[in-house]
C-alpha cells in the first residue's frame, strides 16, 4: 500500500484499539536494545501516513504480558479514513498485533489520562498434565484449586486499600499507593481458571501479587482471610510471590463509567 | 531424575500418547538438518531409560501441523512404571511437547499398523480482523462462510472414494488410494469454524487439499457440488489449494471400531 498523500487534512485525535500476544515483546514501551509493541507500531504508523506523531499508550505492560484490548491516542495530519488507517495498520503490522478499531475522539482525549479503569485476567492452567499449546498463554498449576475458598478469600481485594503489600517494591509508582478494586471474579471453564480484576488504576506487578499470593492461599501456606491483614501491613514481604507474566493480559480499558 | 536402573525388567510393548504444538518443528519424523518432534521425544527417552529404543509414531505429519493427540508404540527393557515413566517424560520434553498417557498393550501391537482410523481437526479463523494469539493455530480467513452450503458440499467426501484429486502430486502415497471418510463434520463456535474428518487412512495433503477445495467452493470458483466430479478426474489439479499447515490438528487415532 502507498504512503497516502496528507492533502490539506486538519489535525484530529484517533483512539486506536489494538491486541497482541506479548510473548515476542519485551512489553510496550520503547526502550534501548531490546523489541517493543510501541517501536513497531510507530514504525508501521510511519510508513502509513509518513511521519512518526507522538503516541500515547494506556499503560507499561511487561514483557511477556498480552492485551486483549490496548489503547492508543494520538493526534495526526492526515486526510486518510480511520477505516483505510485499520487496514493499513494489519497489513504492516506484523502476525501478534492486531489492530481492531480506530475512531475520533476529542482533542484532549489522553489514552492514559483519560482512562477511568482497566481490567485484567489470570489465566491459570489447572491441570495434572501441561498444555503444550498454551505455556506462554497461561499460567501451568498442577495442585487441585479451591475455587469456593478463593472466591472468599478474594473479596478482601475489593474496595479502596493502599496497595503497597501487592506493589513491586522497586516500583515506578510514587505517592498514593491507594487503589479502588471494583471487582474480583474467579471462573472455571473446564480446566482453565481466569481471575478478572478491575480497578480505577494497578500498581506495578499488581495483579501478578494479587494472583501469587491467592496462589499460596490455595496451598495452604496461607490463611484463606489473610489478604486483609497484608493489605495492613503496607509491605511487599507479606504478600505471596509475583506469578508469571505470561497469564496475564491487559482486557479492558474503560474511559466511561464502569 | 537420575536415570533409573533397568533391574531385571522384561521386555514390554508401551503406547505413548503426546500432544505437541508443531509450531516449533519440522514435522514428526526424524531428518538431518532440522529439528523434529521425533528427534526431541527419542532425546527425551534416552535420558530416562539409559538407551535409545526403536519408537513407531503412529503418522508422519508435517512442518507445522499440530497434535492434540499422538501416539508411539514403543519396545522397552526396564522397570520404570508407566506413571513414572509419564512424569518424567513431562520433565524433560520441552513445553510445546506434552505426555498425555502412557499404557501396556500386546506385543503384536503397532502404532501405524494398528491403527483402524484417524481424525484430523482443520481451524479457521472467520472474522474480518486477524486474531494476534492465532496465527500459527488456525487459518485467518477474512470472507463471509456459508456454513450451511459448506455443509451440503462435504457430503461428497464422504464414503469410499480413490481420493488421486485430493493428494499432493509428488506424493508418497503408492498402490490404492482409495479411502474411506467416515464423516466429515463442520462447526462454527464464535468465530471460530472447524472442519472434522475421520477416515480410515489419509493421503498426503489429504485434509489441506480437502479443506483448500471447500474454501474455493466458498469463494463461488468451484459450485457446491463439484466434489464428486473432482474426485472422479483422479488429477490433483483439479481440486482447490493445499491449505496452509498451521491450521491442521491431528485430533484422535482408533485403534477400535470408530
Amino acid at each position: 500500500m502507498r504512503c497516502v498523500s496528507a492533502g490539506d487534512a486538519e489535525i484530529r485525535n484517533i483512539l486506536i484499539t489494538i491486541a497482541y500476544d506479548g510473548s515476542f515483546y519485551h512489553g510496550w514501551q520503547i526502550q534501548q536494545n531490546a523489541l517493543t509493541v510501541q517501536e513497531i507500531f510507530q514504525d508501521a504508523l510511519k510508513k502509513i501516513i509518513g511521519y512518526q506523531p507522538d503516541i500515547k499508550g494506556c499503560s507499561r505492560t511487561d514483557s511477556g504480558v498480552h492485551a486483549n484490548m490496548y489503547c492508543i491516542s494520538t493526534k495526526i495530519e492526515h486526510r486518510i479514513t480511520n477505516i483505510r488507517l485499520k487496514m493499513a495498520l494489519n497489513r504492516y503490522l506484523p502476525d501478534p498485533i492486531a489492530c481492531l478499531d480506530i475512531q475520533d475522539v476529542p482533542m484532549d482525549f489522553h489514552a492514559r489520562y483519560s482512562a477511568k479503569g482497566k481490567e485484567y485476567i489470570y489465566k491459570i492452567w489447572n491441570d495434572k498434565t501441561k498444555n503444550p499449546f498454551l505455556y506462554n498463554y497461561s499460567l501451568f498449576y498442577r495442585y487441585d484449586m479451591d475455587i469456593d475458598m478463593l472466591k472468599e478469600a478474594s473479596k478482601a481485594y475489593i474496595g479502596c486499600h493502599d496497595f503497597t503489600s501487592f506493589c513491586t517494591l522497586d516500583s515506578r509508582d510514587k505517592g498514593d499507593l491507594r487503589r479502588t478494586v471494583k471487582y474480583f471474579n474467579i471462573e472455571k471453564d473446564g480446566k482453565m481458571v481466569i481471575f478478572t480484576v478491575a480497578a480505577d488504576g494497578f500498581l506495578y506487578n499488581m495483579v501478578r501479587i494479587m494472583t501469587g499470593t491467592l496462589l499460596k492461599i490455595n496451598s495452604g501456606k496461607l490463611s484463606y482471610d489473610s489478604i486483609d491483614g497484608i493489605l495492613e501491613k503496607k509491605d511487599r514481604k507479606f504478600a505471596g510471590p509475583t506469578a508469571p507474566a505470561h497469564g496475564l493480559y491487559l482486557n479492558r480499558v474503560f474511559y466511561g463509567d464502569f
